[in-house]
């Protein structure tokens, strides 16, 4: 099969780029100080028995986070992140996951490096297998493997255009297999460039193993986690593979086929044994080394890089048969890893050639790539210093190579808990989805962004499926619930059925109609509002009931942004907002205008600068709360009060800088579950059950909490929310808010809880 | 109690008008000529068991007509109208409702009257009771009762303002007492103005009963239809007038207390034994003959005099104690009653003096009332032909009053029957909303518009509520299902993944990667449109393929509508509109772009001209169908294909007159299920569960129903619609379309079906 004459048809272009990508990471817990933990995986993560994001390899300590399949190289690393955070955010904060391949110095005693405490038996057995035949300390090696699929679109089209291969799947397992084979005869250039275990810590090697250090790649070398030498399979074809494979396990070189550790694993059905019929349907890639110097162990560059290199791979010739070929490779990776880190390899013109040919390549092809893209690994291959392994050689010279890793990870420890309401990867989301996200890869509910900027999403246990859109909207409410709570006349009188006070008033149509209504108003506290519009805006408050002149006002004002008006009675007292999901309150807020505390010796504007450097404030509802502004509005309100932004306010006296106490301009949100009694929350349960609803914010107006709420006019009722926000709850200023996401989740999932 | 002084208190203005009405309508079916019928009552109508508006009164000819409570005299006039319409559509096209209180000419034999089959075997034994008691004949008189109860708010305001009566239910009852003792004085006015029965058909009256025919009201009369004369109660209190009534019971006066026909009943608790406790809540006036002049029997105008003349009652001093009060006004009233219709009353002057009274209450106490309300009562007194007793016998001495009856009922029956697709009374709410509402009624669920403008109704049956907007939103279907529908990217996603074909494609969130992408779409049918705008707007369609320019124009046009555009691959063939209910389909719809078939004579305009003739046509989406327009697109249309609205096509050729099918321009919905093989309902019933819905239109594309659906490309799905229309199916333009609305019902509520 010609794959180059085939590649080159200009109708492949499109889709050459297109692939699905995944990736595993290993990676040691260790303590803020470099060592290795003796803790246990962190129940907060779920069971270990299906957790599809993050489990553990052979060691307890040793976690393995593992990304969906991803459609892009970006999507890939979204989630790489994504698993990243939330593995370090469900860690004790007092841990941080090792940055290199080599662990850090291991227990004096092999037996102290603790095994994966897995439920499932086998697994235990399997590891203890390994423990025996390779030792433990061998096992704690971590690395990155890479799974790479050219997209089925690709492979289709291809497939269509020559005549060859009459079966898709012959097809396809025979385009995995060249691949292959030429990845096995260049793996040295991959060892050259990302090879990053220059230098192994203490106990990792017994005796005399260790090789002559530093040198490139212990890994990739004899010396790193192998195969003992009497392994060997061929890459000729699928068959000869798998008879191979069969063959070592019946000899008993292997326990069975998934101990066969190459350099590149074939996929196909579930099992080794679905792989003839199956054929291959991916590959895995598994010898890259963490490289340290990427948050995740692998740089989005490394990905794309790899994804250019496997595409040219199946189109440059091999040059002489499978096994001459791969062993040939298999030798030269063997030199190149155990060369000197610092030191030009013995195959520089051989590895520059390649990258050459592969940049005429992409060029031929016209390929777009990342800027710069293969002129740095050109840079490498002339500039030893500049590889993976040369750069952490060189800074571990300065120190050493423990305290260059600890400075790393303490970095991204660092960086994975300064937002801790946002989620990684996924920022350009909203920050309750954000969140929900994050909660969903914790408990190892399967999340898939169906729209980011729609913040919707599937979630995935087994066969059970929940759509879910803004972390609240989801198939536990019913469809006529929303529409209820969306129109203010309906709420009113569904809630006014079921026996809730909820307040007087009519609806207008028109101007002249609601102003002949005035004498029905005139003299009591009433609010205009617009009927169908929200954030405030078009409302009219009269506390102390309006005139005739200002009641017509405030009708113009309200008949501009709706075709319908209401007139409502005004309530008086305080508006909690009760948070309630699946007939529970969850949480009970407070929302109180943007404000400062006086000290007695600073100005309102220093007092201001102060509040807003609580991590929790930011701008555009990227965190929690809003930082306070000095702008207009906030300055008319103090001027009302007789206060500018440089007078200096009493001691503890309290300064608004707004009339209204929406979050989104600077108020603080003040958890104050507590402070009620049982009779308020079952008023809200029964409220949202009136309303049907199962998700649901509802707000009181409530004179006085300590009054039980049973007594006359003790609530009133307004409105409920079918899209309550969240974050303020889960982050509020004041209190420990609670972790409503997870709410959602348990309700969605109750079988995961 | 002064009641006067009272209700002359400022504070009272804005509550004297609001109050509470019901009416209940009797009425006999007979047959376009005028026959009373033999037939049951209509099957279609459910269950009088339980039926609350549409029920038998005596006769099992005899409709009771029944209103929900209103809260104002339009809302139970739309109401009133809406049942009315229900039973015309309900009954057999060749039955009408007889318009007048005298039955029309009964058989022969008086057993052959037949006694409502009621299922309730008490009901059928106290109709027997009635009937040995006081004959069939006599029960076979129709009329109004007009149910009337003060607004609560009225009320608590006059009770607040008072300190005599000390429980708010005694004020409450001496209100109603005071009335009704007012009302019983000067029924004999009511019976001047709306006295309709001067004549009496054949067969009514045996013997000599006859009075000296023609009179004001034979009904209001000692010869109508009254308790024996023995019977006697006091309305001195409701302790007295309660007691009265058990004691004729136990006297044997009366078999139970309903048997008392009172001009005005007391209604409190739900028995009469509950009166004492509950005190009088509101009254029922039962001297209203039906007025033939008004198609429910009763005219608006008669329903706002006689809350006025009730408000003016309460307001009015009594002047004689109550024995005498109350009998002096049945004396009168039986004189009034028997006078000759076109005679003045003799207590002209009394009446006129009446009249004015209350046309100066209403000026001094500011009541906003109908233009020329009192002036047309104020000039049937001056005049007695135009009273109604005056205009029916005048009317029927040209002809006979059967005759008269007989087209009147002829003008409702057609008025009723003119656009089936519509329910008179509601006829500003969307159509599938007032199909839905006239079936709900039909079936005997409690229908309540929460809110009309938003289409948004409660039905109930006993306890079970459901809340339904747009006749296809309900608690069935859950939240997410409509969000996951609303977003085209997420519905094609979630399809794709449980196997359907869908269109392939991408999402674009800038012109410039979209046009990037121009290769992958290049040499193929695509369609470019925006993200989640809807009716087309922004989508461009080249079923052979876009030139580079094309498609960037398409893209600029798409990106103005929606930030994020999706180009997609075009499916070709048919699309059919599959509307499924529960996991079935109940209809499947093809839609043809405006057109005319040519009769080889007349012109395009012409044909149009008749097209637009068929009752289902009409403007602005008050019917399934829409007028075809001749505007500028109809004639770019028509000059495409080389035709002018002048031009004469050649017989059984069809013209188009647009190029989208829209039943909105214009185009015909033609009912296709029986076309269909239950593979493609499959496929449409699969799908829809695949996006969790239960009431959703989906679209398949089909380039031949012929073709199995599990052929490759034999179908594919583009949306889902969340709020599909249902009338284009219900009244297509061909075939016999599927009642939708009843589907739904039937969903909410399986028990009533």
């Amino acid at each position: 099969m010609n794959f180059k004459t085939l590649l080159e048809n200009k109708e492949l272009q499109p889709y050459l780029l297109k692939a699905r990508y995944g990736v595993e990471r290993e990676g040691q817990r260790v303590t803020l100080a470099g060592d290795l933990v003796d803790t246990l995986h962190p129940t907060t993560l779920g069971n270990r028995k299906y957790h599809p994001y993050i489990q553990t390899d052979f060691a307890e300590t040793q976690l393995e986070l593992i990304t969906p399949v991803a459609q892009s190289i970006s999507e890939l690393f979204d989630f790489l992140t994504a698993i990243h955070e939330v593995a370090y955010r469900s860690m004790n904060p007092e841990e941080m996951i090792w940055p290199l391949s080599m662990p850090p110095m291991l227990p004096e005693k092999e037996e102290d490096i603790l095994i994966a405490q897995l439920d499932n038996f086998e697994d235990v057995l399997y590891r203890r297998y390994l423990a025996k035949s390779y030792g433990r300390r061998k096992q704690m090696v971590s690395g990155i493997h890479y799974n790479f699929e050219f997209s089925d679109e690709l492979l289709q089209k291809m497939f269509a255009l020559q005549s060859e291969i009459k079966e898709y799947t012959a097809f396809k397992t025979a385009v995995y297999l060249k691949v292959t084979r030429n990845y096995l005869h260049y793996s040295w250039l991959v060892t050259y460039l990302f090879g990053a275990t220059p230098v192994s810590e203490a106990r990792y090697f017994e005796g005399d193993e260790r090789p002559n250090e530093p040198v490139r790649s212990i890994r990739n070398s004899s010396h790193g986690y192998k195969n003992h030498p009497d392994v060997k399979v061929s890459y000729e074809s699928l068959e000869q593979y798998i008879v191979d494979l069969e063959r070592m396990v019946n000899e008993g070189k292997l326990s069975e086929e998934k101990e066969f550790y190459s350099v590149v694993r074939f996929r196909g059905g579930k099992k080794m044994a679905d792989l003839a019929e199956a054929g291959i349907r991916y590959i895995e890639l598994r010898n890259l080394d963490l490289n340290p110097f990427a948050p995740c162990g692998i740089s989005e560059e490394q990905a794309e890089f790899l994804h250019l290199f496997l595409l040219f791979l199946l189109w440059k010739e091999e040059e002489a048969p499978a096994h001459i070929w791969v062993t040939d490779g298999e030798r030269k990776n063997e030199e190149v890893a155990l060369e000197h880190p610092l030191q030009a390899t013995r195959y520089q013109e051989e590895a520059l050639e390649t990258l050459i040919a592969l940049q005429a390549f992409i060029e031929e092809q016209g390929l777009r790539v990342s800027d710069g893209l293969m002129g740095t690994y050109i840079e490498m291959v002339k500039t030893p210093a500049e590889t993976v392994a040369g750069k952490l050689y060189t800074q571990s010279q300065k120190t050493s190579q423990k305290e260059v890793a600890t400075k790393i990870a303490l970095e991204n420890h660092a960086r994975a808990w300064a937002k801790p309401y946002q989620l990684a990867g996924f920022t350009q989301m909203e920050l309750s989805t954000q969140i929900f996200m994050f909660d969903a890869i914790q408990k190892g509910i399967q999340v898939e962004v169906l729209d980011d900027r729609d913040q919707f999403l599937k979630l995935s246990v087994g066969n059970h499926v929940e759509y879910v859109k803004n972390a609240n909207m989801t198939s536990k409410d019913s469809y006529i619930v929303p529409l209820l709570m969306a129109n203010k006349t309906v709420t009113k009188k569904v809630l006014d059925q079921a026996g809730f006070r909820v307040p007087k008033g009519r609806e207008f149509s028109s101007l002249e109609e609601a102003v002949t209504a005035y004498p029905e108003f005139a003299g009591q506290g009433i609010v205009v509002k617009p009927k169908s519009t929200n954030y405030g805006i078009g409302i009219s408050i009269f506390k102390e009931g309006a005139s005739l002149e200002d009641y017509q006002a405030a009708l113009r004002v309200a008949f501009e942004a709706d075709e319908d008006v209401l007139v409502e009675e005004f309530f008086s007292g305080t508006e909690y907002r009760f948070f309630v999901i699946d007939g529970k309150v969850k949480g009970i807020l407070l929302r109180v205008p943007a404000n400062v505390k006086g000290d007695g010796e600073r100005t309102i504007e220093a007092l201001v600068a102060e509040k807003n450097r609580d991590p929790l404030r930011g701008t555009n509802h990227r965190s929690p709360l809003e930082k306070i502004q000095l702008g207009d509005l906030e300055k008319i309100a103090l001027k009302s009060q007789g206060y500018d932004i440089t007078d200096v306010p009493a001691k503890d006296e309290i300064v608004y800088l707004r009339d209204n106490s929406n979050i989104s301009s600077g108020g603080d949100s003040i958890e104050v579950t507590e402070m009620f009694n049982e009779d308020y929350k079952e008023v809200a349960v029964k409220a949202v059950k009136a309303l049907g609803a199962v998700i649901c914010g509802i707000d009181l107006i409530i004179p006085d909490h300590t009054i039980p709420a049973s007594e006359k006019d003790a609530y009133g009722i307004i409105e409920g929310n079918f899209n309550p926000a969240m974050m303020m709850h889960i982050y509020p200023h004041k209190g420990i808010g609670p972790r409503l996401t997870m709410d959602v989740l348990e309700l969605l999932f109750p079988e995961m809880f």
